[in-house]
């Protein structure tokens, strides 16, 4: 694809369909749009632009379908995988300031929204309902970022993630075509299902303008219990017995020892240096958490758990999940210097502990750093490794122990990404992980962005997108 | 589209391609898929072939796609849309014989299967693992079957659909290509969600050939309770303050009076003659289900319902489950001479009972015989009414009430199907539903299906497959 970088012209025809303070060329404004939380290197857009209704998004697109300029929408740049750095320039979408809770039907358990609401301060509006959106990928993300990535969390071992929390979008078609997908009723078996082929497309196939939510009940109770391992072995046998019992945990989460040394460090906690489980269980009252923590018990136990430590008040379970949510950041501040980057695959559960070996062997073999934090109950590891900023050497390293471990990954039988999506950085293991199917992804993209300016650059391995 | 009548060249060719007495012309063969268990017309294949393996069905459809001859899959014929009927005739694919369950991967809740295997087989076959696949749709439906409609059932409230348990799929495409999608990962943010794009796609975009289901842990215990309500707007608040509590209820159904008396009648049970709420938890402990079901008597019982029965032992929560899955062949027993036809639409919680009074309202007006089945914690209904075969003045009447009921489904947020599919007779709520959505399912079609071989005459109005 051949596009065209923003001229004057462009630029006048642009800025007269928003209001002029919604419309940038500052150099700031396009250093902030460079780049994403990943360790991607930037990449500035030409313009940004904060649009506030699908109109506006329409004529935008329209425009920048006819003229071939990229188009890249943007929540709040906490993905971490590039996906919405715009590597090819052209406009990036803020939608920063779309973000209003347009209706919240309480008795219908949904939430009209716009792309820019971050789930947090929807959930903070919740509150009184006693309902909630359950996807939680830690950050301050978007409602739109969220949906682009299908993005997942701590949580989503027991919710799901958002696919399974979108009824209805409205979305705006490269060529600037509205269109409004999907139903209010919660259950559907009418036509084929466009609002799953949008979400997780990053942005390549539509721009997501407004999204109905699924809500949940807001579980009144919870209890957590941490939990230590001689090995990761034990851990993920425990894992596995953990969900067969049907104790429905609402998250398995499994941190290597050089991670629990690193919380230990920042939060002032105790925990034993060694692989780590916390469990939490949520439900409607405290007899039936404390007996499936009990059950929990009886299963690490059998497995040979160290220590298990159950029945942690809300202030120190707030005080780990908030720990484990930074793990992220304190790795960064531990490791001045150092340019971070956290790789994500998944395998199914029985590989968990051989991909957990592969990890430790490479980082071992390699002297780096690294730690893993891993969504345990959906074989989900995240290796985050720190390397010295311009050490080439060091990178190159780097490079190679990611390689391994997400090929080793698709070996097991798993992904290349478990959440954070393909962005830039997992785009030369399409071919791989999905072999002839990903032509059918090709064809797709061609067929919903026949010119390409949807976030170009992207999912696709170079020469595949379009 | 214009399709070939199969020639003595052709049916010579494709016998060739499977064991001779994998193909059939046979009258009674080609009787017994001219139809499903709904009451749409017969209309009768040319051919019925028993395919064995993804090879087999690929070098049928390459050579039924090189000369325009319609494929339609075939699982149990247990589908209530028409979904399977061979409108425009052609050769039926019958699964019925790639029936294998190739792999159960237990600790990796895993299993692969071939289309054909009946899901209670398959739960069967998985007892002693304490695990299951929770769809259930009741009749005997294929896997193949519950893929194409995204079968839902009694328990989707809690456990989901057909769409949630699928991860991976081998399709085999119009053109014959054999296509392998997703990942044995249960968890994935890497590229299109191709799967769910087939998942409820009713064998018009490719036909599946394998599957990789997702197992969940059967749950040690249940408890269940009958409520029995004055009136429905009663036990529509009672079901959203369950839902809202966060009980999480297994089975939320909810009966007219008419269906409660057929199944007191049918199945010697004495329930009160009023709307009627079955509940049903699972869970691990009894303590923990004790309470759900304490909480839930404690809702009813503000909503004012006037009688609220727990406590029932599996015995008999089976026998009420058995009548209440009996339902539509007890309605045909119990109207001897009469066709019936079974409706299903779905609506936002909050408009159930305004659905609900409608139908009462039309089937009163019309003086027609009507049952109301409702998956009530979706907010899914079932309307089925019987009318004298060949009575074209009662069937005018039937064909009005309906179409009154589900435009009023549409009108009220709600969706034509919830769970039937589109098959045959929700074609022409299409457009009112999708909108110009449904130009990009057609858009979908033709790319996957250029030749409009696959299932035609389903899902879109007329002129407008393909």
């Amino acid at each position: 694809m051949k596009f065209n970088s923003l001229t004057e012209g462009h630029i006048k025809a642009l800025q007269s369909m928003v209001d002029a303070d919604r419309f940038s060329t500052g150099e700031s404004v396009l250093d902030l749009h460079a780049r994403d939380q990943s360790s991607h290197p930037r990449s500035r857009p030409e313009a940004v632009i904060w649009p506030l209704s699908a109109a506006e998004v329409s004529n935008i697109l329209k425009y920048a379908n006819a003229h071939r300029i990229p188009i890249t929408g943007w929540g709040s740049g906490s993905s971490l995988e590039g996906n919405p750095i715009p590597v090819k320039n052209g406009i990036v979408l803020d939608f920063s300031q779309m973000n209003r809770i347009l209706e919240i039907r309480e008795e219908d358990f949904q939430a009209d929204v716009e792309p820019g609401v971050v789930y947090q301060d929807l959930n903070e509006k919740l509150k009184h309902t006693g309902l909630f959106f359950p996807p939680d990928p830690g950050a301050r993300a978007t409602i739109g970022g969220m949906i682009a990535n299908n993005a997942s969390g701590t949580r989503t071992v027991y919710y799901g993630s958002t696919k399974d929390y979108v009824l209805r979008l409205t979305a705006v078609m490269a060529s600037g075509e509205i269109v409004k997908i999907g139903t209010r009723s919660s259950k559907t078996s009418s036509g084929y299902d466009l609002i799953h082929l949008l979400i997780g497309s990053e942005g390549t196939l539509g721009i997501v303008v407004q999204a109905t939510l699924r809500l949940t009940g807001l579980p009144p109770e919870f209890s957590a219990a941490v939990v230590t391992f001689p090995n990761v072995e034990a851990a993920g046998r425990s894992v596995f017995e953990i969900k067969r019992a049907g104790l429905n945990p609402a998250a398995l989460e499994l941190l290597g020892p050089e991670a629990v040394a690193l919380m230990n460090r920042e939060e002032n906690l105790d925990l034993s240096v060694s692989p780590t489980l916390f469990i939490e269980f949520h439900g409607i009252t405290t007899g039936q958490l404390a007996e499936a923590l009990e059950m929990a018990e009886e299963i690490c136990r059998a497995q040979g758990c160290l220590e298990f430590r159950p029945g942690l008040g809300r202030a120190e379970r707030d005080r780990i999940f908030k720990a484990r949510h930074g793990l992220g950041e304190t790795i960064i501040r531990n490791h001045p210097g150092c340019r971070v980057l956290s790789t994500d695959v998944a395998v199914p559960n029985t590989q968990y502990p051989e991909l957990i070996k592969t990890i430790h062997h490479e980082v071992e073999a390699h002297k780096i750093i690294g730690y893993t934090l891993s969504h345990a109950g959906d074989g989900n590891v995240h290796l985050v490794v720190a390397g010295k900023k311009g050490d080439s050497k060091d990178w190159e390293k780097i490079d190679r122990v990611v390689n391994t471990v997400v090929t080793r990954a698709l070996d097991l039988g798993g992904t290349a990404t478990g959440e954070h999506g393909v962005g830039i950085g997992k785009r030369h293991y399409m071919a791989a992980e999905h072999g002839s199917s990903l032509q059918w992804m090709q064809r797709l993209k061609s067929m919903f962005d026949p010119n390409g300016i949807l976030n170009p650059g992207k999912i696709f391995p170079d020469g595949l997108d379009g």
